[in-house]
């Protein structure tokens, strides 16, 4: 096969005065910030689906990108061809790690054995070209939502032969995930949820959940896995409403199933948005919640109600986002993958390079600013000002539960408190924030 | 004082033939729906502080309503004026309960020595009211947000004193719900969120919160207060987030805390739909995490991003929450509390009146319908026959754990598993609850 | 063919006593309401798209459905099993109309004159069929979103070839409609928009909307079309931003190129509130403005962002959409098309025909329910004596411009206006419209 | 009176290695962009009602702000306090323009008459100070809405003697206006929309509005002001939905009435989120439609359904609406005015200084980007290439009319057209920007 990406042998950087629109302007692998390489705090990966297995279509148009290996869709020849394509991306982007789903790579086939041999056959395949590239798995998930049998859910299926086929599945992407070295593996429950009350078990479904999601835990420790579990939470689409609507409740999920240890989440920017929150918003959840692991940086469209999975562009949210991972310690197994759609209209093959660097540009930019933003760090000096009451004598009893609701009361009361607020200074800290995003 | 509400005496059951708009036509106290009265199942609350408080200002208007008591805001008489008018108008509209914050019933004070002599001298004061007329008390609740202290939080203030001084009003508030009869003590934590991540630390407001909701229960079994403690889920307004976002991020909460065997959630409508669900969703999920305690009937508006507190009139929707109450069993402590506002044009006394009777009509026909529901119930035939693969043996030995993902995936290869998916007859269903509906 | 609908042979009223789900229990075609039969009140239409053309796949999905004329897709033949089918439907369902796009009915070919003699071909099919089952064409129209030309819009393309193929597709189907005796011509503009302004010329892209619209125009004259042109609103989705967002948006695009008297709206209830509006706003706006044309009934989730066009169960709303219709004279070329998808479990065959049972009896109950409305008109006495000052002479000299800003003012003045406002009664109407709706 | 903001003499520009948080760090108001000063520009105007007239209270709670001068409401020593608050405030800004409602500055009293002399006096008393400070105005407006006869609306109100009280105030606002050497006169129509469809007459409160800004506009000639009328869309807040929706939706409205040549948009960037819009749609609509006029620049919440108005921050944002602005020949009497809030925790006298510090850095840095996008306009480059199809014969005889469509379906059949896209190079454009932006 000839080189689908013609124009350019490897991605670099070339600093801001370039005019190489193939080139980077801010991502500079090797560069330390902070003691740390970009490459190693940022951890990009690129993901095989979007990029490699769509073809353009949309609920409302047929195909506009030009795919040659899509052409026989359930064909090992066809998955080849396919890796061929993909793994000449990875190495040309200069993205380190990738993604997939277990029927990305491999074709369904028609049944669990064809599924188990077209799957095996193509580990194969990876498995050599990640060797031959360098090219890293970040992770890989076992897509359970795409064939029919998965309508109702997989995990949440009303008909346990779907939940078995489902745990085949993970069996077998888990397996491959532990031998193509992925650093972790994630569980994204795109059918788990429910079209409509009416015909739907909210508790038999949240227990079959909780089970299988145990099941995953036991299947993890007997292989010895020893990457991170990662559910992506996301509120709606395709179902009417999700499980894993966002970190809050997945956090409740894992609790009740004792499983809090086990897992982490997945956080994309785009279901954050769907669920109502910032993408800043659901970073610092996760983290408050010692929950936090990994990102797919794709953002929504602020009018639109779907999954617009763009590319990340704001360098100003990305920033405080950064600043965020960045003051938990950074990324452990995660990292920042791509789980990013090309617009339908852009159909040149370049456009794929373009668009991951540009979100790789905005994340380095973003992890710049964000160590400046730590370097001189107005904003923790804020909130530890802000809370010091909280290290006073006061403060601290109450923490400490040395406190009765009444006891506490009485001693407001005989000190007559008549507390005042001080400041918030929200629009001085969102002008200092302005400060070092463009000065 | 003479009469607020001279056009009427009590409001009566006069059935779907009156032309009295002064009359229920639906709700009938005494008669009797699955073996208990329309009462003991609705068990209605009316609100003091939307009715008896608010003026009809909104952020961009004066007030519009005569509301001759709330002359002399921060007094004493006035305050009695105004416990006159609320129990003339809960003893008029045949509404069986009532709920207060402390500061509706008596001035704030300039400091906590007044709060608590106001507060005091008022609760003898409605205690004498309940007794005269038999109005019962749903449940207290302080307020937590109005006063400017409460500004960036009361538990989640980032100063100890004002977490103090929020302490004090929830003593004093539950040892009032506790005299007063009070069937459930209520926290809807107003300004318990941010304004803006920039000056806040997440993790550390979480611990105050918990820490104060602990307090809250040793100080309820302390007093041997025996009704239900309850959790108002609310996802924003007035602050940009609220940590109480929706029952399972509520869930989530206690879960961390210890505590979800001590709080169950009150469940407002109109939040619900505010946090992306709808109403039915709420009602479900908190059912299904066995946390599900009361209502505030108010609905929203489908097109308005804030608060608008109407009335509940929708009865389709409130049928199928009145089914999954019914389902549940029924309330224990809880009820319907309607935390509705007038429109800010319903100026004339009367409005108050109409505006509960259509609320109330409308939830006793819910009710009505809900339980002919029941008594052919083709929803829980259709859920019974949609997961029976649970009840074989495969779903069995799934859900008791006789499984790993190992051993399913083995069996499941060696059986060959190819399950399709049936109809999940959602418009048939939909068909079928019109029926009961409308025929 | 063997019939796919074996279980019905035609869907016939048989009254609110029935247990049979395939059969009518409100509308009954010939039933008379306000001096005209159900049917022509109502005018139903099926749409061959989502019921013929779909098969059940979604942006995360594929397909559910078994329909096995799409096997060979690009096919006359299968065109022709596909129109079997259609028809059968239409037959059995008792819906009086049916709607299409061109290239629903025929293979869009790979080329300008396959696409003309395909779509030529069928339209000969759908005459003699419509000639032998009686069913009738409501409207027609051409699909200008799905080919990969139309990625960037048809009208609105930057590229004037892309113009030129979507006229020819329009002057193709609106010969054919003509030529099939439909009623009405629709364009839904489902490119004409932008993903992204960065690469837009609104102002050009605008005039060349205006040019297209009046060409359609001058070849209805032409060709003596005497059928209504209508234009679909829709807000978002597929693209970030349609032109024609809703009615008032329309509205002024007409009346900028001269174009008011010659277009109506084809308002789709879901569409309504993608645009942030009810579907009863966009019903009355459109009324209002003299552009009210035809209906698609599908309705949205609440909760969700985009387009589920599920079938219309809401008897309460339609009852004041189908009030407003009523008032404002009934349809005259519109009617009532259901643009609506099955749920994607829907998968049973009979399931296609409970969804327009369904819908329509909704529909039939909200008519009957609306001429309740109107045989004692509340909301009409409301109205005339909410606005009764403006048949004062006050009333009058200001509407018919006797009066100046200055002159009213100084009229103000002398006379010490100092108006109240009476209550608007909003929860008295809406307890009155319930009990319409309920008793 | 005391000097209510005593850290500061005058804000000044002090460039970027400032550390005073009090100084411009990119707002130097004589500093040459593109031809003209950042001053002529930008046109920065403050807004007397949020900072001078709002005490922080919200729709839950009590004032949080201290602002003295509000103690005695309705009391022209307190308007005059007031003014002298407000004109220090104005000075020591640095924003050479102010805004105002007729409320807000003088008190609205008992009667039409009280009205007209609180105001005529106060006008005396800003005509002094514009004349003692150099600040100018650059709008004035009426109150329409907060008091309780406008609850029903004002020139939408069903009572022709609001109507009329409207009509007053409009005429002494305007005769003000003019007086005061204001630049523009605007009309936001706050309650004009409706609650309630059922109460309410479209058609006829459309008439009333039209017949009010027919009036305003004679009034204008009348009296010889020169300055622009401007109408500012507003989708809903207060009311449920209010008529001047969007830009559009007021396009389609003046164009009813004949005013399309009469009236601009004075364009709220959270009306423009409200309104399922971004900011940057807006601006760029009412520029294509010829009718954007000026700027409200405060910004909402993503995550917030009503008014937050927040001081603009988000430089990426701003520099594209910016960049149309500029590109559409720059404000001619409109300004960026900050109708803008604090946040209710911003207690300090100093925030208001700095909030408005931060969102005029904000917009001047946008204007130096927006100024590098224009002088390497790779933007316009891409759309001239873009859409070059239209300067060619095909493309400029449809635009010319030289085409039917039947005439242009026959040309592109024999020519056998056969269009495929190019590359929208959406991500490409993305980067551009950033890169201008960023580096
Ligand atoms: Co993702
Ligand atoms: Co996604
Ligand atoms: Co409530
Ligand atoms: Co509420
Ligand atoms: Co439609
Ligand atoms: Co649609
Ligand atoms: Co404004
Ligand atoms: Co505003």
């Amino acid at each position: 096969m000839t080189a689908y990406f013609p124009n350019v042998d490897k991605v670099k950087y070339e600093g801001t005065s370039t005019n190489n629109p193939l080139a980077f302007r801010h991502y500079d692998p090797e560069q330390k910030i902070l003691g740390k390489s970009m490459a190693e705090h940022l951890r990009f990966a690129a993901c095989y689906w979007h990029n490699f297995c769509w073809d353009g279509a949309d609920i409302f148009g047929q195909p506009t990108f030009n795919r040659p290996w899509l052409a026989g869709e359930n064909d090992m020849q066809a998955a080849k061809a396919k890796a061929d394509v993909a793994f000449e991306f990875f190495e040309k982007s200069s993205i380190p790690y990738y993604c997939f789903h277990d029927t990305d790579v491999a074709p369904q086939g028609n049944s669990i054995d064809e599924y188990i041999n077209n799957f095996s056959e193509m580990v194969d395949v990876l498995e050599a070209k990640q060797a031959s590239s360098g090219v890293k798995l970040l992770w890989g998930t076992a897509n359970l939502f795409s064939h029919p049998r998965y309508a109702a859910g997989a995990a949440t299926s009303p008909d346990p032969e779907v939940f078995s086929f489902g745990a085949t599945q993970v069996v077998h992407a888990m397996n491959a995930t532990k031998r193509l070295g992925g650093e972790n593996y994630v569980l994204w429950g795109g059918r788990e949820g429910y079209e409509s009350l009416l015909n739907t078990d909210l508790r038999q479904e949240r227990e079959q959940f909780g089970r299988f999601m145990q099941m995953v835990v036991e299947h993890k420790y007997k292989i010895g896995f020893t990457g991170t579990l990662l559910i992506e939470p996301k509120p709606q689409e395709p179902t009417k409403h999700q499980y894993d609507y966002d970190s809050a409740t997945v956090y409740g999920f894992l609790k009740q199933f004792g499983l809090e240890n086990e897992f982490k989440v997945n956080i994309e920017a785009n279901h954050a948005t769907l669920a109502g929150h910032s993408f800043h918003h659901e970073i610092a959840t996760a983290i408050s919640l010692g929950i936090f692991g990994s990102v797919d940086a794709n953002r929504g469209d602020a009018q639109n109600g779907w999954d617009t999975d763009q590319f990340p562009m704001d360098v100003s949210e990305l920033t405080l986002v950064m600043y965020e991972i960045l003051k938990s310690g950074g990324f452990t197994t995660g990292g920042f993958n791509f789980d990013t759609k090309l617009r339908r209209q852009s159909t040149s093959p370049d456009d794929l390079l373009l668009a991951h660097i540009g979100g790789m540009d905005s994340l380095a930019l973003a992890l710049k600013k964000a160590a400046k933003l730590i370097e001189n760090d107005f904003l923790a000096e804020k909130i530890k000002q802000r809370y010091s009451g909280w290290n006073t004598d006061l403060g601290k009893q109450i923490s400490d539960g040395q406190f009765t609701l009444e006891s506490l009361a009485n001693h407001a009361t005989s000190k007559g408190f008549s507390p005042s607020i001080s400041s918030g200074q929200q629009e001085y800290l969102e002008n200092q924030v302005n400060g070092v995003l463009f000065d």
